[in-house]
């Protein structure tokens, strides 16, 4: 039996890939599809860490890609869930990359994927809440019914007058003044 | 030299793949981060055909998985450019899987990846402008700002109360009433 | 239940394909290999949609491959059923080739591939009757006799002479008048 | 410098696979594309040793695939050239498939694929001449004759009646008497 | 400039894997060389992150696998170098593998990989001294000295009366005694 | 039935592998953990041949790389069982590398891996005896029991005073003198 309660921060996985030739575009530049291949599989082990099922992707939230990677560079992906809804996960992911020979570093982007725990005919299954200990887990804890939120109204499934948290971030009128 | 306007449906792209076994997880269903691999291919070529240009993944929208999709089905992806903005262009990719055997077919789900088009050394680049044509071109084409200024206020680079056209999406007090 | 006769359009496939340095040999070119790996899932898929089964390859006629494909090339394979015969169905694949930024498009060339429906134990099972409509579907329907002649005269299952329909392309006497 | 005249069993190659499951459609069974990859890999080798350059796939004969070829089994792949013209050469693979827990084995196929040596920017350029020794050998060597005028007939690029030792395969009129 | 001392630890790396179908065997268990391909892998990134150098595999030490690692499971891949040797640096690994639907997890085995690091034309070039910092850290640079010189008896390039540390490995007299 | 006694020659096995851009790092070398794959590949096919069994990797013995294997070359890898021992195999593999348009050739590296022969629930299983006719294959052989007990002290199973044949390997006392 799953616990019912475990902190975030048992989910935590690192995930190191080299860029190989076959990940990159003509430019030697990591293709941004092969990058978010790697956050589904090191963000899917964080929900199975949590939730100790098989979980499936429910959907991926906006990612921006930054500074080129390039061929060669290993990249760094760390993933943690940072809150449950009954059978969903929602994991931030944080990618870095580095030029080990310059020793340039650095942060390439963040993201966050939902997944959904099943059983083995794939029915959704409940997880164990999370719980967040530090600040920062705190505060994503927090943003994640906000991001739920828009995710649901831009998936047609939650009229926005009814987004009460979301409001706070998209509260025009008020920022308008 | 690229022509200054192109027609939105000059980039028009399918792509069609089968599911093989490294692509699915122990369910036997497609990995999400495979399929969005997949989608990004299919979005670049299309970018590339309105720009003549190498281009370079800058960011996804939200992305929802929705029905299961299994080892052995054909999934066919189609993208089109929606709209150009000076350097970058948004392409909308929709997909369909299909259990032929069964004859079972159905819309998995849709997309927005936006591009930027770069010259050899990697510098952005201005790109025709992308015309729309029929009725569902022009939906797309206009709902292209909205989508582009919610990017912008989820990236932190625009405050939402200058994010004119996202207003009419989250006006929640309007909608309130 | 399939029906008894399909139109060869509806087996209609288009795939797409972006050159990554894996498929590719020292020179920077496509290998013929992995070109005739995607000609054959392309095909396949074209003779599932005819079928509504699983599909075995049986045989591939002739290929020749002239212009060499480059690095970042993307390829547009098309295949389409020619004419069913009894549990076999022959598919005609085209494929063309495109260096995007520099707006190079050329025929890169054409095959025939043949597939043998089959039940989930792997035995043959009949198919739907192929009906052409076009000009062009229903010469390369006409041709498909001969070209299976040949097949069977090369892999020594018929006698040259019991070949009447292949005898019209190799009429050696009567051409050499 | 590459010598003027080589044996043909100087350039004899032999590849061995395993079949994994990204190599098998859903009956477990090796695709017909895969293995085409690995005789052009495994034919490809066998040029580059009789020609010591790089080379490149110009045709593939007529290939049936017989028995289906099962996921674990091992494929045996032997290629030599069989004969040489100016900077082509014809290559003979043979395949046998191996299930070795049970001891089964079999002869899959055999199939001819040609290949032109190139130089560094991809002009094709002349190779030694290829003698055969053996009985086989030189049975191969006389029908590559027959077989490139076959290429060349399916190819448009030499008409039937020109074609003299392609007649012996197909002399209609005397077979039939 | 790299600096001249190093602590090991700032080479430490980890890497995490999901087993594939394609890394299987036909009992669904990871193949062995498969995991000694990520275990190459994490090792290189640990030796280039201590020398800030491209580096090339010199040697692998034995190496036994334990318990059958599973289709679906987690492997964690740590690695960290050891000690440095002129332009040579031994890396060990480690290797935990996890079902994370049971929960059981285990040590699956451990091995010490060494590294040249090496300049752009491949010459071998002297990286910084790697300091031990804690007692296990001690212990492995300690021992790295008679696993190097076990490395080079079996490569005919010492003689084992010369092999001083070793001996105290193989002290067969003492020992019997 | 498997029979009791099988002569090493019958486990024999040619494997050729093509150095593709995905197998390389960025100086265009084969990677040490890439080539690792194909060696283990190899020689489980060996150990298949000698048991008509499914095999499993049980270690690898020292393994060291010389010279650099490149982009293009192509890679030739001979494995035979050298012992057998009750549910255990003995493989020696020897690679070969080759760049065939310069003509250069040269001995790679060899290595010994080691199998253990299981049934279909993956219990070990007896095999039959290996036997060696060559003065090669007898030297092989004779050293096989001198490597294995070598890898029983590393792994802790065995104490050096106990390993009688690895003395006349690491004889110091006597060697000192």
């Amino acid at each position: 039996m799953a616990k019912k309660v475990k902190n975030v921060s048992e989910s935590y996985v690192t995930m190191t890939e080299l860029v190989l030739p076959n990940d990159t575009n003509t430019l030697n530049n990591l293709m941004g599809g092969r990058l978010m291949h790697w956050m589904d599989i090191v963000s899917a082990i964080a929900a199975q860490k949590h939730s100790n099922r098989i979980v499936v992707t429910a959907s991926v939230d906006n990612v921006s890609f930054g500074k080129p990677i390039q061929l060669g560079n290993v990249v760094t992906l760390k993933a943690q869930v940072t809150r449950a809804f009954s059978s969903s996960m929602e994991v931030r992911i944080e990618v870095e990359a580095e030029d080990i020979p310059s020793g340039r570093k650095f942060a390439s982007n963040s993201a966050y994927f939902t997944f959904v725990a099943v059983d083995q005919s794939g029915r959704p299954i409940d997880v164990p809440e999370a719980t967040p200990e530090t600040d920062e887990e705190k505060e994503y804890y927090a943003g994640a019914l906000r991001r739920r939120q828009l995710r649901l109204v831009l998936a047609g499934r939650m009229k926005p007058n009814e987004a009460n948290e979301l409001k706070s971030l998209f509260d025009f009128e008020q920022n308008a003044k």
